[in-house]
């Protein structure tokens, strides 16, 4: 199967998504493109796609062995996966354990303070809109799900969440926040979609609290691609 | 009781609170002056105090004919009320049957579509932060209140709005949206308190769907003081 570009369905800010022989399935392509603050911010950050690519598929991996559903059938090179094709529902749904980011600038207090319970946060995911945070009475009406889908969302963020605290913990990081994506198969099934890596998840290293993640491309700290591999290496100790 | 500056509690935007000789109540008066856009726009609305304070009494007597307990004891003059004495939960509580407003902004929609189920959101109130629109876990998190007291607020407001929505549909007046606030008494129980009046609520009217609110202040339309006599007018005629 070429990513030839008569293939493509659909390209958005940090990756390519191609169609395959089997309607059901499709592959993604990992770029290396970085953007934030809804694209004000652009760059490049040198093999993110290869090493995104190669996180998520570990955190998928470990994900289904403990009984989560993902979009991830297989990996096929290192910026390319498999995956079950999805309709993504248009909800940023966002974890956070640590307050940072802009729930710390909505209530203008420090990051860092460990959060007694974890706060959800659904975000409509509309570039227009600029991806407002919104509440479930609103997805209701909008459309975007329904309140037997989000308890089913909220559901499985609570296990996702749970799963990755710990094995983040065991390799020394903090899992500050982080956010998902869910999409429909083909059955309905609402499993989860998109990528769970430093392009996603505020990861600071336990001990130093040294930020490991896309924050240092969002706020100029440098050492950029050196973080995701430290990231991608100790994950690769427990879970490779 | 004198309304005298030694026995000012606390002066709001629209209301100043006086102690009395019982700890357990204030008296309330209800003040001409408005605001808007988080104190931007100032002005006076003639009357506004009298008119609010008369529409609030009305309303919560209504509310509590039909099992919703209220702060108000009873009215002492044309602009004061007795209230029970409680401690302001710092949300506002916002129910929204009709599109319009922040939220219709938010998406940008159009205003006045009718929604099929109701959408209730909270503020966090705090000026410095421009009052922001928050989630459950936000209010759990900031301390505002507990999960179970969020349930009991959202209970009682999914009546309230049932209630208001009667009243007013009863007197050609469509209720858009609206905003209330609950205190604790010194028992601990949650009540009803601040005010419902034009101030705080969307009304349009149900033929021409003119506005009788605090948003003919807000965007200039001028016969704001009329609006807010008619909406008096309207309400003491079923429930004067």
């Amino acid at each position: 199967m070429l990513l030839v570009e008569a293939n493509k369905l659909y390209e958005g800010k940090a990756k390519k998504v191609y169609k395959t022989e089997n309607p059901n399935e499709v592959i993604i392509y990992y770029k290396d493109d970085a953007t934030a603050f809804n694209n004000l911010k652009k760059g490049q950050i040198h093999n993110k796609g290869i090493l995104n690519s190669q996180i998520t598929t570990l955190i998928y991996d470990y994900l289904k062995k403990n009984g989560v559903e993902t979009h991830l059938v297989e990996n096929l090179s290192e910026r390319a996966q498999l995956c079950k094709k999805v309709e993504i529902i248009p909800l940023e749904v966002i974890v956070r354990n640590t307050l940072a980011g802009s729930t710390a600038k909505l209530f203008k207090m420090e990051e860092g303070q460990i959060l007694e319970n974890p706060i959800f946060e659904i975000c409509y995911k509309k570039d227009e809109l600029g991806d407002p945070m919104i509440n479930d009475y609103h997805a209701v009406a909008l459309g975007l799900a329904t309140k037997d889908e989000l308890e089913n969302i909220y559901s499985q963020t609570k296990k996702i969440n749970e799963l990755l605290k710990d094995l983040f913990d065991k390799v020394g990081i903090e899992l500050v926040d982080f956010k998902i994506e869910f999409g429909k198969d083909n059955e309905g099934n609402i499993i989860l979609a998109d990528e769970i890596s430093p392009d996603c998840c505020r990861l600071w290293d336990k001990e130093t609290r040294k930020k490991l993640d896309k924050d240092r491309f969002r706020r100029d700290l440098g050492d950029i691609e050196e973080a995701y591999q430290e990231v991608l290496a100790r994950l690769n100790k427990i879970v490779g």
